[in-house]
């Protein structure tokens, strides 16, 4: 293999000459063999650590501490990052010691070294273009790495909130399909009272549009950046006039409107948007497995369950029982859930671990974001295509069961009283007759007034 | 003992005489002999249920569904609770199966008995008012719960977010105090570059009020509330125009701006905001532990660690080892911390255990967050008390670390060059010398120049 | 109120002077208003810390340092507690900071107040018998709380094991009395192949009795001790011979065969046997929540869900509809399970916080315990005696889902060959009509050999 | 691209001619894009389900459910696979719906085409050797795929056993060379009494050597296999005398002893060994991670941190300040341990979920713990590496901190009475001298009775 030696303050290493990254990347290469899985996963988080260098290299342009060549070289080289090169230099494990210095680094030497092919120099002549002092310069890895991370995570965000739209509106086109379909309501498992499956399936809608709302409002939460902070947020080696430059760059840069933290000092080992983040899709973790533990329940059967609604037939379920089919595309979506719950925890303790004026813990909790939104999202997708959409009803189903369930005896309480009811119940569960049949046998109401007093029971 | 006879669809049981609470109380008691603490541990919900039961009544009474003197009777005996009365009849275990069923009767038969006695009658002459039809009259256990659980969360919250208030400004006196205390700063838990003491309980400060605006946008959320929905959200059993006045009666009497759920369906079985406040609890519960964590560092020694601060000594430290005074205030904050993040997982899990039209697993979601809510309030006005407000700085111990650090050395880079500063790096650690005594033995700057690199490192 | 003062290095302070507590017990109440549950709430731990006091005190008289007048006073005072005496005085909160230093004080000065009263002496006259000199001689907080810990919890875990052991009987019943009824199996909540509602419930009894195993094997861990070890595992200030003999006595006095841990150091401050305690506890949590869910699953209904079994009826479900009644019992246990679960993360979090050379999170590891095994402990009776053993099945029911599910075509698999068996499975759903009925029409099979393949179906 | 169609009872799909996975495999694929991460990334698992299908086939000739030829074919297939051959033919995403069913289909498949291969035969022709008549012959994916796990967590298992027997013999070795190092212990970061770094480290093999003995109990429990169960644990299809055989047949298969579990209906869904085998992980996680907090707690510094020990220097670890280097091999631990509580949580989670005969989420269970045992093997190795045993002791700052420590003062107690040493210990805290110094300044005790106390205060 054809190489190159490079050097570092611990001695040197060989390098293959055809790699974009440097010394600093090879040793985390090394040091960090923990899930084998690079910093490339994330496309995100690469392109967000490439508009970051680019938007600090303009900024030390226009305070004079990069001259204009570098500068162009270096923009230039992130550009191709940004539009999707390169990404598979980017190979240090998702999971990694230092407080994400190895991911800085690695982004550093990717960009220094085709930043010197662009000035026409070969890659690894540092003495043109320095990884640390100029692609770094009035940078620190404390900066860098969260603000890329937080801008990363808001653009993934974005991501995860235009499937959860999409997954609304799916639940939305079957609430009014269903709007007439009438049915027993159940709480803690027993027959409740009359509703309509339309109902049931707005109920979903409804939960998740406001999961929306919620992870909107944690997600601008991370644009509030600590760009400028340096080491520890005194902004050492940054000069003058540096931090508020560098966020109007990085605006522009990322078309997003990220800010400047108020406290850069507590901005720098600050977590808490990272674990709000992690909480609120946890809230809709909980709340999609509680939806798809729905699903499954009311498509349980087909002939020994409750049978109400069917889903769409993804694959055969057995591989010894003929003709059995089951939900799996609901129980991917739990099983994601739960993965999703589990790193909330991860990430809570990575938190809280934090020491002093950093938090070393922040590459897992990055990797713990980065697979909920990306499975939340993937799963969101595929509910919806793959099941919401599919959903049809058995409405023959629906019916017999509100035909012969005692829960619209609740609706009568004001017209016969409760002492009537009661033992309207009772017989009906004894004898196996419904209400409605029970009612017009005895004369009690005409059928026409039972069907009103059960649509009004409903709200409707 | 003096008894009554009272009697429901499952037969009879015997009351002592001076209870309010009734056969259902009774019964719940016998069958959830689970923690043995009684609901009235949380007097927020006692009220808030007195609160719930005195608006639906008052808006009976508006609709023609109570008589006057009914629900002058109610309203009397739920002031009385509100005012504080009574408590001491909430005798329901805090964890119970049935979805809050036995609280809502626990509340329905202590008003009604203690109705009926302002009425003139004994204690279970339902006849004269009855605990379901009359005090619960328009009302289902699955709208009242979670209705009085949102406003007695909301009301709690505010306490937690006064005390919160209340350390933002002891950790804002001492760094106002700590501004010219010079030290170095430390990442993952190495010597890194200078600041002030100031700074870092600066930075406390920022973190505590950031959880601040985050538990606040939370606890609005708990403002929605589903009251009007009874069983399952249809709004059976309602008269008309009931769900808009009931919210304005609650708006009254409770003095706070409760709302109505947009989704009644859904707003009887969602627990998204209980699990959200707990994440935001969860929130504060890392920041604060990391925070004591560093409290602890600072203050390590006496002799033979940091030693840069000074907490007030609480408690002897040791039975065994004569003058040891341990960080005793810190310590139990963290393992609140601990608690709560334990609790946030029990939230989760209840809240994905939800099922079709409610959630029977309320009841445990509402003691998490009852005790975290209490934990963390009580804790933190103990952190700040006897902790946070007698914290005094080692003003030589932080200089001295200063002096010898080479974290300096940083600050030197832009003008004396990174080979330079690398060597002077080097030479410090190796020798022992501090940076500042070798730049002036080796005449690289004078002594001024090297005062205000400092100061100018720190930002300011 | 008649009071006398103490004093230590801090100062002074006035105590009630029918207290036994003293000093150090007042300033911890003042310190840790936590939870306000006192340390008396677990019985257990109170014992435990006598019975350690009790060991400790004979051994120092058996090497001579303590006088025989002493220790007897010691031992009486400590005899009293084991025997239930006093439980009041320990006042402690339960969640403190300090590593257990205030609960062992607060066991030191109550045993030596009522140990100089029996001496003749008035509370608090210490230069005749004192709390750390006398009570606490040989010994550290550091050894004295863990190993009283790990008694009292060793004690607790027998009463989980024996109500598990009940458990597994009620289920063992009701497995022989439903052997006989036929229904069919059900996966991922779709219908499967026939099985007895006895098998079923014979698992339950199995899974919990694999629980017991593995409680035992974690409780048996909890023997080893680090008794001896004193501040930090060096033995320290212990008389030569103290450590073996110390154990002799702890086995006396408690009848538990507790041993001496192998390396005092690492006893000190590892709490891996807790975490594990934990992890066992929530591996019952998760098995027991599953058969609770089972249990509501299967009697869900009455009339509109699946209806195979019912539950003993506990008490009226709904305080709107009438003749509601809900599966409480299985729900207060699911609660149960949730919340040992998450408190499975707070043991988690506070032994991975532990630093150095002590954990001084224990005492909410300790909380956790101890209220994880009571819940568990209550919970699995109640769930015995006010559930199980009152279930009956529904064999009508269960027979008719069998009647008519196609699940009974995997067994005649073998017989009639996967393609016939796949269009009966067809025609059987889209025809409603059963695969026995189907098999006899078509005369594929005479009706007894689709019996006796039902029955094999069955592994009888 | 080549292909060929294949078909099942939902349609027909055209595959890859060179694939050897079928229809059903390619439906797995279209259905779960959760992670992107294919069952090929554990190899144990694969090789797994080999040596089960081996296992079956050859029982199935046994007893004359497979003609010779058809087995032979198989066996040979799957020796393949065990060899290591075809694993990229695995291709089902780890996280999927439908209980593992598509994890075995893709075996069967797999193994059907490459058998017809070796038959002479081309792939899809499954007249002659069928994925599900014959590959899956007395099979069900509910014995086939925990039989498989449990397996192949078992062999992963012993692995990770390796990797910390390693571990502790480095920990044993830094004991040794440690152990005439004198320091002073810390209780809550406070300065406590005199101990050995060599004690510091012994306790870290200790610790790890108790973890070890747990995984392996937990480990052997992992051998109870449900193979011979079938669908829902009546052994529906299997002939008679097979599932004692195909236990035997398995044992030589894989050169591990397995089982069969008692109660097979039970072993079918009880996922409690899974529970305790994540609970005992954790254990190992929460123990770890604290190590790891000691071992950056006592190398912080250089300068300004506790300094007591160096570990190597792996990588620069700062990209703004020169010579700053990190303890970036316990941080990735501490991270892996994080990630491993986490997992816990969902393990816990997904164990609860699971309802009547099946546990439909053992996928996620079994992503969740072969991540773990991966990341916890391979962080365990690079810390034994590229830490532990290249870590050095700071002799003359262990014995300055010594030197100054108050905590020699307990080991007075003794011989200078209580009142002399506490004042002792004051004047020494407030003059910063030694307590050695002033006993010898006045004369109280000589110099070499010091030394001597103080090595009898070690235990030595």
């Amino acid at each position: 293999m054809d190489v190159r030696t490079e050097s570092d303050s611990l001695g040197t290493k060989q390098i293959g000459s055809h790699h974009y990254y440097g010394i600093q990347t090879q040793r985390a290469v090394e040091n960090f063999s923990i899930t084998d899985i690079p910093l490339s996963i994330d496309p995100e988080m690469v392109i967000a650590l490439a508009m970051v260098k680019k938007a600090c290299a303009l900024t030390n342009c226009d305070l004079g501490v990069l001259p204009k060549e570098k500068t162009d070289a270096i923009v230039a080289a992130c550009d191709e990052i940004i539009a999707g090169k390169h990404h598979q230099e980017f190979v240090v494990d998702v999971i990694q010691g230092g407080a994400g210095t190895s991911a800085n680094m690695n982004a550093n030497e990717v960009i220094a070294n085709r930043a010197l092919e662009i000035m026409g120099y070969s890659k690894g002549h540092y003495q043109h273009l320095h990884p640390n002092n100029d692609v770094n310069a009035s940078q620190s890895t404390n900066d860098v790495y969260p603000s890329a991370l937080r801008l990363a995570l808001y653009n993934k965000s974005q991501d995860l909130i235009s499937a959860l739209e999409e997954l609304v509106d799916a639940f939305g086109v079957k609430a009014e399909a269903f709007k007439d379909v009438y049915k027993i309501g159940r709480t803690q498992l027993q027959d409740a009272v009359p509703m309509t499956l339309g109902m049931e399936f707005g109920a979903f809608a409804t939960a998740i549009a406001e999961d929306i709302v919620q992870i909107k409002h944690t997600a601008h939460l991370l644009l509030d950046t600590n760009l400028g902070a340096t080491a520890i947020g005194t902004g050492i080696n940054t000069p003058k006039g540096y931090s508020t430059k560098v966020i109007e760059h990085l605006r522009e840069v990322s078309g997003v409107q990220v800010r400047s933290a108020e406290n850069l000092i507590e901005a720098t080992w600050d977590t808490g948007d990272f674990v709000q983040l992690s909480g609120t899709l946890k809230r809709y973790a909980t709340k999609i497995s509680k939806i798809c533990n729905d699903l499954r329940l009311l498509s349980s059967g087909p002939l020994c369950g409750l049978g109400e609604i069917n889903l769409p037939k993804m694959q055969p379920g057995s591989s010894i029982m003929p003709g059995k089919v089951n939900p799996v595309i609901p129980e991917v979506m739990n099983q994601i859930a739960y993965d999703v719950i589990g790193k909330d925890v991860t990430v809570s303790m990575a938190s809280e671990g934090g020491q002093m004026q950093l938090n070393a813990f922040e590459p897992v909790i990055a990797n713990c974001l980065f697979l909920s939104l990306g499975m939340l999202t993937r799963g969101s997708r595929i509910l919806r295509e793959k099941c919401i959409q599919g959903i049809t009803a058995n409405r023959e189903k629906c019916e017999e069961y509100l035909d012969k369930s005692v829960g619209i005896v609740t609706a009568l309480n004001p017209i016969l009283g409760y002492e009537v009811t009661s033992a309207l119940a009772q017989e009906a569960v004894a004898e196996g007759k419904s209400i409605k049949k029970l009612v017009i046998e005895k004369q009690l109401l005409p059928a026409e007034q039972v069907d009103a007093l059960l649509q009004s029971a409903m709200g409707q």
